[in-house]
């Protein structure tokens, strides 16, 4: 019963709000941790330490991530941007720590005002930062590599350097690596060839692909992710946030779509489908002006699902 | 320039049309059919032989296939219930009929008051018509199985249901056998073993995937059955059609998702993106009031594509 096939993270709370203006009342952001880990999500990244007032929806970081690790089992995520922002995470006591570092260096430039090697400088001083605390202060360190498979700003990106940056990573102190096909650009023929290249050089630190469903392909991409090895997948439930970029694009892959799949395919994820739908109707209700995306919640459940489980 | 690898076959004039409310004017059809021909589309699906009376929408079928045959290495289809419908088909010169045949007893009898056997019985009706034909008058006859993974009716169907019946239509006369999603149950997983197993049994005689998008699957479902061998897909322009049991919920693969995923992954289907795009703009127009999906016309192509080309 505990054994699952696939890991999902749920980074909703945190790449879903942060696309939408609407701030989320702080009691409604705990709520849906809860409700969703109550689905059987075991991880969820909760929010990002990134400056308020740049981004005041993650004003209330802190208080989230303190109600998030009183739920057991869950593993409590947060995204940092650099140092200072894994000094906030740190204190606030999230299990890992996630850093984006885009390949792309428009990207990069547009996003943080850095190089993609300035970046890496900043997980290196992250990961030494991590080294000097006691083991159980020590949260997880993970990269992810954003823009990797193309970028809005530059077009295609060179597989070399997603490949250099990912041995960087691990040559700096990462626990794990994951691809993040930021902006929708990717195809389950990249897909299988760039995880492929990148497992050959760093093997098992290699654990995440972060897909979005701009064009569509996020489900399919999904599928060859898992073709090469991989076990986690990050989505976000009702596809929450959305494209800047794009009015009306999907964002994330859609939470409940991929474990509608995977679960169909046989691949047990551990969360129970119905209660993950109501989570979904729970935030519709929280967040009246967002944008929500995904096919399963208008089409339903197939009759006779989960009837063999 | 030639050389493709996958065959795109648009079901849009049929499929989308069928389950759309409004009339669309013939002009517009024949113009739809045009437009999607001079983008690089080979064979359409223009038509469906039903009773007028039935569905409205294709009284006028005799005259948009005349219109489609005046189209230069166009393939010109249509679908056909029954002998009747295979006759008004061969009057009006179709190049290909397609006869669907309801694997759930279900489903077959809501659709057409017959059981799945019935049906078959029809369709060798069918052949032997056709057989009595001179050769240069005689069309293509493909067999569809629908509902082949899951029944909105039913529920699960009986894999062994699907190969009997695959094999049944090659007994009977079949040129070739599709396997149809036709309310969105498939997935990856099952995709590949049906269609492996139906290969096993009647080999190339089966050429075609007929996918729905009505869970988010269909573009993830249409890799998997390209890695079984099938070279041919079905899609419907925007989405055109949804599904009547799932109000906002899509229908058929969207064509232009679909392509862009092919031609990204380096498969070519022949077909002019940019062109492709036009038309569903071109659509949008002449249908006001219809429900379009997909998610390319909203997020763009990608920065760069096709410069590789």
């Amino acid at each position: 019963m505990s054994t699952i096939d696939v890991e999902i993270s749920e980074v909703g709370p945190r790449d879903g709000l942060q696309n939408t203006k609407q701030f989320m009342p702080t009691e409604a952001k705990k709520a849906w941790i809860t409700a969703e880990a109550a689905a059987g999500v075991r991880e969820i990244e909760v929010c990002s330490f990134v400056p308020p007032k740049l981004i005041p929806q993650f004003s209330d970081a802190a208080e989230v991530v303190a109600h998030a690790l009183t739920i057991p089992g869950l593993s409590v995520a947060a995204l940092i941007p650099n140092l200072k922002g894994a000094e906030r995470g740190v204190a606030a006591g999230v299990h890992k720590l996630s850093f984006p570092l885009s390949v792309s260096k428009g990207h990069s430039q547009s996003n943080v005002r850095k190089t993609p090697d300035e970046q890496l400088a900043e997980f290196r001083r992250i990961a030494d930062f991590l080294r000097t605390l006691p083991k159980g202060k020590r949260p997880a360190l993970s990269g992810g590599l954003s823009t990797a498979f193309g970028c809005t700003i530059d077009g295609p990106v060179d597989e070399r350097e997603v490949v250099r940056l990912a041995v960087g990573l691990v040559e700096a102190g990462a626990d794990d690596v994951g691809l993040a096909d930021t902006v929708g650009y990717a195809n389950p023929a990249q897909i299988k060839r760039l995880f492929t290249a990148v497992r050959r050089e760093i093997g098992d630190r290699l654990t995440g692909a972060h897909l979005h469903n701009t064009r569509g392909l996020g489900l399919a991409n999904a599928v060859a992710a898992l073709e090469t090895g991989i076990k986690t997948l990050d989505s976000s439930l009702g596809g929450l946030g959305g494209c800047p970029y794009a009015p009306g694009a999907s964002g994330n892959v859609v939470t409940e779509d991929l474990v509608f799949m995977l679960e169909a395919m046989g691949l047990r994820t551990g969360i129970d489908m119905e209660k993950l739908l109501g989570v979904r109707r729970q935030i519709e209700a929280a967040l009246p002006g967002a944008e929500f995306h995904g096919n399963l919640a208008m089409a339903g459940l197939p009759k006779g699902f989960g009837a063999a489980a």
